[in-house]
């Protein structure tokens, strides 16, 4: 392993995001807060420029760059970037703890949105401002961020931008890498900025918009006041969180074909179908079954398009206390977190598009069983998948399983119910937030153990980055001496 | 499809299952009962003849009979045995309602040992005999001791038997099937037989060991006591149960094996070492966290021991309320319950080399991910498996999480609590028996409405059966008019 660019790239990740603690402290100005919030931001920055000053000038014999560097590099970035990040809230004694900062952090950058806080009202601006800005540099790629802002070869840049981005499958958009960097990250920030104007055209205060806009726009999930979105209590603030939680959810190739006017393109996306198509059957079942237990239908509706865009996108806000919804409710809402948003956007999950192979090879199966005689082939995008593919994402499902088994296993000694254990690993190995049961939207993660904080920790990198950076990067096979 | 043969074969099943009614009709007489009970038995006995005479008389064109056919059959003659096997229980009064005595019939055939009773000691002791003597011919295959016992021709059977036959692999022993059926209940009735000694050396009453042993060869596991095990309270009694169940859940390839001496290549089976393996592990780690939650470390490897080749034997015996461990020992339950035994032996659930060879292609994934210029495959008994059997696998395991998933969904509406309804599914899905929550070794499944029964019903068939059979008969494909 070609260990001197490991450290070259993950330097200047580093001091990229060390960058970003400008916003914060801007924001710790404009409110007048007392000098420790300024301080905690400016210290936490110069340590991270200073070593990542010193790791990117490691002198390099190549600049190649391969698959397994792409790997470590982006989960080792991820890991740093969770701990360095977690020092403001340190410093300034708003989260005194760092297992519970660290926490909070990997919550933030994942876009999970669980959170160790049992008063989140007790943050200073600053802090609040930090929070959930970590969602918006999370949602998209703190490292695609940082190829499109540094000059860097696409050498360098497609294994990085591969293991990065979310997704089996990984499209350029145009021929150079750092050039599609970009173009996404515009799309993002136009986006992003629209859900703000909408928010505060709404009546909420500019703060609070820009907050919330950034925990949609990485599907992130950190409420700013107790409770998640329900204090509002406002159905427009509602409608307009939950069609932007939607529309980021979504694959960000189909808002490059519809710039670019190939609407056509754009609406025969297989994957696009799966998943309106999801979202709204759920919607359609979740209102019937609260109909049935006697809430009002205009409730019904409203909370259950709501949560279903939520958990679905693995948001993770909420308006109404979903974990004491009837079963049946409950039931579809975790299957959603398993299902996840649509390929390269920024939603966790499972991914859409795996899930609809998967139901579509099982289907297979069972035409070749019951014609045995017929050739029964599995197309997705109106493409043939051959059995390399398929097998491609059955493993990845396989490894998902285990992970998932042994978190929660781990979780299982100090949840104090299974619902509650199940969907504590649900929620953050799929980047959601809130789970059900102890975890659900009233309650939080500050019940588990400093152990299990920091496992939680790393399952949520995990989920985010798709398993296999983490795995490669705890492997021991990595770090084997080559003779 | 060859309509003529379906019913001819089915037929002959309806008899060959009417002549077994023979033994719980001598148990009538010996227990002196009153003859309702034996006129039952009778009255079940002639209809059930009646109704398979004049089937088994249609006249035919061929006797070619393909796969279709085979699962066609295989899947009809459950359902029906089931049914007419319910008859009794009815016509008795001991199980006044249809519905119910299906319930406990399917449970029977299928080996699984889920009851609707709430009091089992109030049946006579001919209905008890009957009860348990459904896993006794269950437990092999109603069709195969139908093959064993009945002159028929290969052509014929290969389908029938590689349809009831449990596990992703079917082998012949010996050329020809019919001889190769005869063996198989032989190795099965004589082990039986030993099981039955032992246990009576041990103290039970007759009865008792005859109707246990029938649980433990099918690896069933009705109790005929209130309370299942646990009144006993014997460690030799539960000593003999626990190897017994260990026993019958390993394939019965590897005792034709062992009579002809191939010891070598008996001890050499993967699967074998994947099923041990996981035995020992799952006693261990039950143990230590029963210990730790302060129950006695002699009571703790007993009732460890118990239990867990109870629940990976998917028999269903219990002497412990597990439902009562702590949530770790449960999940780890839960785990066993979708292992189950191994393949081509009586138990149920995914079997021991399905998951072993998932377990495998998930680790060849991440092997091939670290270093992507190597080839890994992945073996299982010393032979490589290509693509396309992997996929059978991952596919079966797909088809089985959409049964399992919209089944939990169906089940929510009526189960109190999420573990009740997950585990509902599971114990039936996997022909295990008792569940946790409410459906745990205390309580049972009359809770559910009759719909939920008869759902029930069908997903322990459909389990037992591996899925295709039943999914099969009820596919609209399989009974559309050709041109």
């Amino acid at each position: 392993m070609n260990k001197d660019i490991v450290r070259y790239v993950t330097g200047r990740i580093l001091m990229v995001v060390a960058g970003l603690m400008f916003f914060p402290i801007l924001v710790s100005l404009i409110y007048g807060e007392p000098l420790r919030y300024l301080l905690s931001f400016l210290i936490t920055a110069i340590l991270m420029v200073g070593i990542g000053f010193s790791f990117s000038r490691t002198k390099m014999n190549t600049h190649k760059l391969y698959a397994k560097e792409g790997f470590i590099i982006v989960a080792l970035s991820w890991i740093l970037v969770s701990a360095f990040g977690a020092l403001p809230f340190v410093f300034s004694g708003d989260i005194p703890l760092f297992v519970d900062a660290f926490f909070e952090t990997s919550s933030g950058f994942t876009t999970t949105g669980s959170s160790i806080l049992t008063d989140v009202e007790a943050l200073s601006h600053s802090m609040l401002f930090w929070r959930s800005f970590t969602h918006l540099i999370g949602g998209m790629g703190v490292l695609v961020f940082a190829l499109a802002v540094l000059p860097s070869s696409d050498s360098e840049s497609v294994h990085i931008m591969k293991a990065e981005m979310p997704g089996p499958t990984f499209g350029k958009l145009v021929s150079r890498l750092s050039s599609t960097a970009r173009i996404l990250y515009v799309i993002y920030f136009v986006m992003t900025l629209v859900v703000i104007f909408l928010l505060w055209l709404a009546g909420l205060p500019l703060f609070d918009s820009l907050l919330l806009s950034f925990g949609v726009a990485g599907t992130g999930g950190f409420g700013i006041v107790n409770g998640s979105i329900a204090p509002y209590n406002s159905a427009m603030i509602e409608l307009i969180l939950g069609i932007g939680m939607l529309i980021f959810g979504m694959n960000f190739n189909l808002f490059y074909l519809l710039i670019h006017k190939e609407f056509k393109q754009a609406f025969k996306n297989e994957e696009l179908k799966w998943y309106l198509r999801i979202v709204g059957i759920s919607i359609v079942l979740i209102s019937a079954n609260l109909v049935m237990n006697a809430i009002p239908l205009l409730t019904s509706v409203r909370d259950s398009f709501f949560t279903v865009s939520s958990v679905i996108t693995t948001s993770g806000f909420s308006t109404a206390l979903f974990e004491q919804w009837p079963m049946f409710s409950q039931i579809i809402l975790l299957l959603l977190m398993f299902v996840g948003g649509m390929a390269g956007s920024t939603a966790g999950g499972l991914k859409v598009s795996r899930v609809a192979i998967l139901v579509k090879s099982g289907l297979a199966e069972l035409k070749r069983v019951v014609r045995p005689n017929r050739v029964v082939t599995v197309q997705f995008e109106n493409k043939m998948m051959d059995e390399q593919e398929l097998n491609k994402i059955y493993s990845y499902v396989i490894i998902y399983a285990f992970i998932f088994i042994i978190t929660t296993l781990m979780v299982s000694f100090e949840a104090p119910d299974f619902i509650s254990a199940f969907s504590t690993v649900a929620t953050t190995i799929n980047n959601i937030g809130p789970g059900l049961g102890v975890v659900g939207p009233a309650g939080n993660f500050s019940l588990y153990s400093p152990f299990i904080k920091v496992v939680l920790s790393f399952i949520m990198i995990m989920g985010r980055l798709e398993l296999f950076p983490v795995l490669i990067l705890l492997s021991p096979n990595t770090w084997r001496k080559r003779i």
